[in-house]
């Protein structure tokens, strides 16, 4: 456990969920851009409550902790790891009473001691890039890190989708798992949660932000109830070659299964110059890519350097010539997911 | 290429398609049941048909190569055959008048040549382990072997596909690219057509066949054509982690990921004593399993051998209760597909 009062600080990556054929059950965490984060555990005093959100950026995003993603993904830590320490204590007390030692003295008690947190948010919200994700992944990285460990990585998963729910009403993992954990992430299941890691190989990813806004909430709503049986097959046809592509380290293969004929054809209505963007940075080499999360941000993947960046210009070019201001990055597959400054 | 006369023989294995949740894209060969035939290449006289069907089994299946499904797949291969030979005769005969030597004397002529075909069906057909498969992918690789392996084993699925399409009106290759590689198989498109090789642990696989009729036709039709998108999602999370598993040798995430949400639940009701079997095979240890194809087998897996035994046994005692005759076989991943004895 870290003493009360020491800060520590915290780097949290954006994401790109789905990785175009994957809807909601895959995604990635890049090295750039990220959230900055601070944390501490510290007294409180009678009624203070016990999450304290200080916003470093301009985004003048909420501070009340249950209408701010890190702020309500730590209020869903700090539940279980009470419920957990009662346990705990009622344990050691037993043990106590029948003159056995006790390794409890760590317990941190909430009723006294809460955490502050401040976030400078580098990914801007709403860019599509798991920005409300890396709040809430690197607020309960950051609490798990201060209070000594207690939780495993798919804990802290359960704990942040709470952030998200509040994000987009949703409480859905793509963006949160690699952002825990790193690497090409599988959410196999959200009930019971289950995530696999999926090994892969060298790729660089280059994002591009066009400045428009898309909402999470709209961007899901459009989306049709039902797909057709001969559309999902394909569809998991290509899931199950990307998986493979990314485990054999086949690029090939990689770049054929990034097709999504079930939500791409949907979403990218919403953002101006998708086809287009789209054609030009696969003949610029790129091996594939797509919308990123629900959008704007669009991102494609490459096997070489040379080509993300040949794949960033054909982007610049493109929201130039419709006169969209937009952003761009050129990075690669984040392998570490949150960390923790030491 | 093989002389004329000379018969060779051909072992062609049985194979479940779909693998529970994979629908249309994943199947796998199994080293029993599997069909034995004999080839041969001969002179025919004018007016006899390229292809001669003898069936040395009691199923009375048609003998006329359009109707038979190894003929079928055989006429394919000859059209192609035909049509790359005449590009082949051209591009020798213009070497030949620029005085270079032609390599092409090895062309067998089908106007004068054609295939003698002994089957000997050990698969049953209509029970759903790729009866129609094996005849068609035997067919294909005996003669490609016959003719000096002319062919890619992706060219001889294309071929035995027409196989499948006389079987049950569609031109599926989720058996036939199993039957053919050998191994677990992902086709991960049939149009351009793709199938990728997804390597495995070892898995013991214990199959019953109930001795009722489902035509595959039937069990098509039921089927919805629409699908709801969060069963879509459930479903390619499920085949993504199936993958993951087979690739990284992960027994449990196998048995987690074999589930599924959209077809089972419709063609179960074809199968008598389907989900109490399911109960069983579970309870006996298996780490998943479901309906082979379009039924009426159904297949477990198993991590070790004592399970699949164990498997062996519920599936005997609950066909014996319910007095319908069945039959078993626990066997293993059939690796190397169609092989030629030599």
């Amino acid at each position: 456990m870290v003493p009360l009062n020491q800060w520590i600080k915290i780097k949290a990556p954006a994401t790109v969920a789905n990785m175009v054929c994957g809807f909601d059950i895959l995604g990635f965490a890049v090295n750039n851009p990220y959230d900055e984060m601070e944390m501490r555990l510290v007294n409180r005093a009678a009624g203070q409550a016990s999450i304290t959100i200080i916003n470093i950026d301009d985004y003048n995003l909420p501070t009340d902790p249950e209408k701010n993603v890190a702020g309500a993904a730590l209020l869903a830590l700090i539940e279980e790891y009470t419920a957990n320490s009662i346990i705990e204590k009622s344990l050691a007390s037993e043990s106590a009473s029948s003159n056995q030692t006790s390794g409890n003295n760590n317990l941190v008690d909430f009723s006294t001691i809460g955490f502050e947190v401040k976030i400078n948010k580098l990914i801007k919200p709403g860019s599509g890039v798991g920005s409300s994700a890396a709040s809430s992944a690197g607020a309960v990285v950051g609490a798990n890190y201060l209070l000594g460990n207690p939780f495993s990585k798919d804990d802290l998963v359960r704990f942040a989708m709470n952030g998200e729910k509040v994000a987009s009403g949703v409480k859905h993992a793509d963006n949160i798992a690699p952002c825990i954990h790193g690497g090409v992430t599988l959410v196999r299941s959200i009930f019971p949660l289950e995530i696999v890691a999926l090994p892969s190989p060298t790729l660089f990813v280059t994002i591009v932000h066009p400045q428009i806004e898309v909402r999470t909430a709209d961007a899901r709503s459009i989306l049709k109830q039902n797909v057709q049986l001969k559309d999902a097959i394909k569809q998991w046809g290509n899931i199950a070659g990307l998986v493979a592509g990314l485990m054999k380290g086949d690029y090939d293969l990689i770049g054929r299964s990034l097709e999504d004929v079930i939500i791409e054809p949907v979403r990218s209505i919403l953002i101006p110059g998708f086809d287009e963007l789209k054609k030009a940075c696969k003949a610029a080499g790129a091996l594939g890519g797509g919308i990123s999360g629900s959008g704007p941000s669009i991102f494609f993947l490459s096997k070489e350097k040379e080509t993300a960046l040949a794949v960033e210009k054909e982007m610049n070019t493109l929201y130039d010539g419709l006169g969209l201001a937009h952003h761009t990055y050129v990075t690669t597959i984040n392998q570490e997911g949150v960390t923790i400054e030491k």
